[in-house]
């Protein structure tokens, strides 16, 4: 610590609070530092602002739970989203993800996590009882669930399947195969494993 | 922008803001947005509060100008230290570097940069002028020119060893050869050039 006490508080406070960020250690968070003294100072005051904002202006939507800073998100707000296909992610930014490839016009629904007993998250903290309610009040005809796949994030598509089984709604999975722009050379064997199960009529 | 339009304004602002760090791509700024919506709020507003401060309380040393929030820095402050070397660094953190090592126990001179005709950077634009009443004032027997070893820091520790050369000091410049922990066969030819010229006496 010697070295810091050689620098302004006001610095080695900053770089501090930077090294906490994930992926920024204390070389980068002292670039950053030293960056932030160097722009013009609103525009300092300007990412500042922004942190602030983002944990004041920002919270879930009550439809969906998507972020946004009114009642509803844009998604839910949206009348030309196709009210009758449900798309469940665990988290806004798999949303954005899905938003991003333009493939889906139906509404959403964010879980805010995944089941994962072993770091203490069950049914309970996620989002999974209003997902119920909007499935039993709605007019789904389709719930895809795009949890990640990975152990967890299927675990959890399947604790969803069975809560909704006995709703007249098609229940439904994001494909797995081989990536595009993939070489088979290269693929693993659960990636051929999935292409070859999910084979798709040409 | 499909995307973000998407998004709470005040996320998409923020990663907009935090895309514009030194580093920071468009993935890394939602990363970094994401997690600031994560960690407790107390965290995400320190953050913000320690960039205002950085800017708001952090200002230049009087006398040396390294960084500091009182008129002086905490090293010209220091009464243990050398008043008698001078050590001349481009820029405050590598003035940092150079404590890091605590192979120095004088005083500094940051410039704030360095001499780069191509940049538009001049003499007058550094702190050459406080520089030279420095030393026509101080006590100094010596001034080491800490200038990074490229064609600019090099032509500006010259530039400065002509400003100084009437005022009764030793004029210094960091060594230069093979760095410690390295192997010479992947040493460049100027380190080996640097290291034969500079070479010492066992």
């Amino acid at each position: 610590m010697k070295d810091q006490e050689k620098h302004a508080g006001a610095v080695s406070n900053l770089v501090d609070q930077l090294c906490r960020l994930p992926g920024v250690g204390r070389k980068s968070a002292e670039r950053l530092a030293f960056h932030l003294l160097r722009v013009p100072e609103s525009e300092a005051y300007a990412l500042a602002d922004a942190i602030r904002r983002i944990r004041s202006d920002v919270h879930y939507c009550k439809a969906c739970f998507n972020l946004c800073e009114d009642e509803l998100c844009s998604i839910c707000q949206d009348p030309q989203r196709d009210q009758t296909r449900l798309c469940v992610v665990e988290q806004p930014r798999d949303l954005m993800s899905l938003e991003q490839s333009q493939a889906f016009s139906g509404v959403y629904h964010v879980l805010l996590g995944r089941i994962a007993p072993l770091d203490g998250i069950g049914p309970d903290q996620l989002t999974i009882e209003p997902l119920v309610d909007r499935v039993r009040t709605g007019n789904f005809v389709e719930v895809i669930m795009a949890t990640n796949p990975t152990v967890e994030g299927d675990g959890t598509a399947l604790y969803l399947s069975n809560q909704l089984a006995e709703y007249p709604v098609q229940l439904t999975r994001l494909a797995r195969g081989i990536t595009a722009g993939s070489v088979l050379e290269y693929a693993n064997r659960e990636m051929i494993a999935d292409a070859l199960t999910g084979r798709q009529a040409l």
